[in-house]
């Protein structure tokens, strides 16, 4: 979170206190804990936690906010490099679920899991939240679409398409434990197959498989 | 619910507080919901409440059993008649969307989303939950080793399949909105095509494809 930079010892406390408070969330709920039960967990006293944040609620906000920010710069931002849909998709399918399994922690991935919890925030925040959202689905779309024009998505409805892919994606911090017996990248791999086989049409991966192994044989 | 059977008015109104109580649980979280908000919304006073509920968290309790005994009807023991694996995994992908559509409200379905909030259960009612969603995994999963027995499977883990089948089809639930442009029956048909593709090879799904098509023509 780093939000008071220039003090190495502030900010690992910093990381600290939101780490603690983003798996009480997801495992109490939000409501139910409260900033007595974050500072317990921490180890410091109550008037200790608030020299680090100002409420609950901007505890709550700062997590989704910096979970938000971690996904445009890990998925969105490289994906938008990509000029082909298909290579784009590719890319997003594995980046967000590494995205996920990276920013794991033991219990689920608390952020993309709070990202999905509206209740807690101030109608204007809970907006800006819906808005970063609805943002990459559309950005996600827009990729489904192209492969739509050209003949390379199989007939589907590119809104169902969408929410089906991110649906599998995002439900994946849940269910991700990094000490189950798969390697995150095996994980990855297989679900990015399930992923990709679900809406695209077999020929047009069969062909991106081949020119990526061309392009990293020749590199 | 119908706890209290025999009594039509009554019933009536029970339904009515339980399902003001399943979106306000959703809409703001299980904590956040006060007896006295659910009172308030359904019209009537607290002790008259009472009168229906012993507590919060017996309703949270009532509404996850009640949302696993649908799953169960409507889905799994109705599969479990079908004796191919790949008949029984075409029918529970489609029941199961079509159970998260049916007994969906404005705001999504507030059943399928409870059951996967556990804050707010008692450890005891907690593993009751989770043993059932569990059982339900595992008979998915039994599907998926079936098929890869007889290799109609993609080359695919059965565990990771089935956690990217089950997390597109709960996540319809947080989705889905009964007036939107598409029919629920156009949605199920292109989720289930987009996670049928994603896991079973498409030879065999041609192959289900023309059976079904021989079965009904011949029925």
């Amino acid at each position: 979170m780093g939000k008071r930079g220039s003090d190495a010892p502030e900010r690992g406390r910093s990381e600290q206190i939101y780490g603690h408070a983003a798996r009480m969330f997801v495992e109490r709920g939000f409501a139910a804990t409260s900033m007595g039960d974050i500072a317990l967990a921490v180890g410091i006293t109550k008037a200790g936690l608030y020299h680090f944040v100002a409420s609950k609620e901007d505890m709550l906000f700062n997590l989704m906010m910096w979970s938000m920010d971690t996904l445009d710069a890990e998925v969105t931002e490289p994906a938008r490099m990509r000029a082909d849909p298909l290579d784009r998709l590719v890319f997003l399918v594995h980046a967000h679920l590494r995205n996920i399994g990276t920013h794991n922690v033991d219990g689920g991935n608390p952020l993309t899991i709070i990202v999905d919890e509206p209740a807690g925030l101030s109608p204007e925040r809970s907006a800006i939240v819906r808005g970063r959202k609805a943002a990459y689905y559309r950005f996600v779309r827009e990729c489904l679409v192209a492969l739509r024009h050209d003949g390379r998505l199989h007939d589907l409805d590119p809104s169902v398409a969408t929410f089906s892919i991110l649906g599998m994606i995002v439900w994946f911090a849940r269910w991700y434990r990094p000490t189950g017996p798969l390697s995150l990248e095996a994980i990855i791999a297989d679900m990015a197959q399930v992923a990709l086989r679900g809406v695209v049409r077999p020929e047009a991966l069969e062909r991106h498989r081949n020119s990526s192994e061309v392009a990293h044989a020749s590199a």
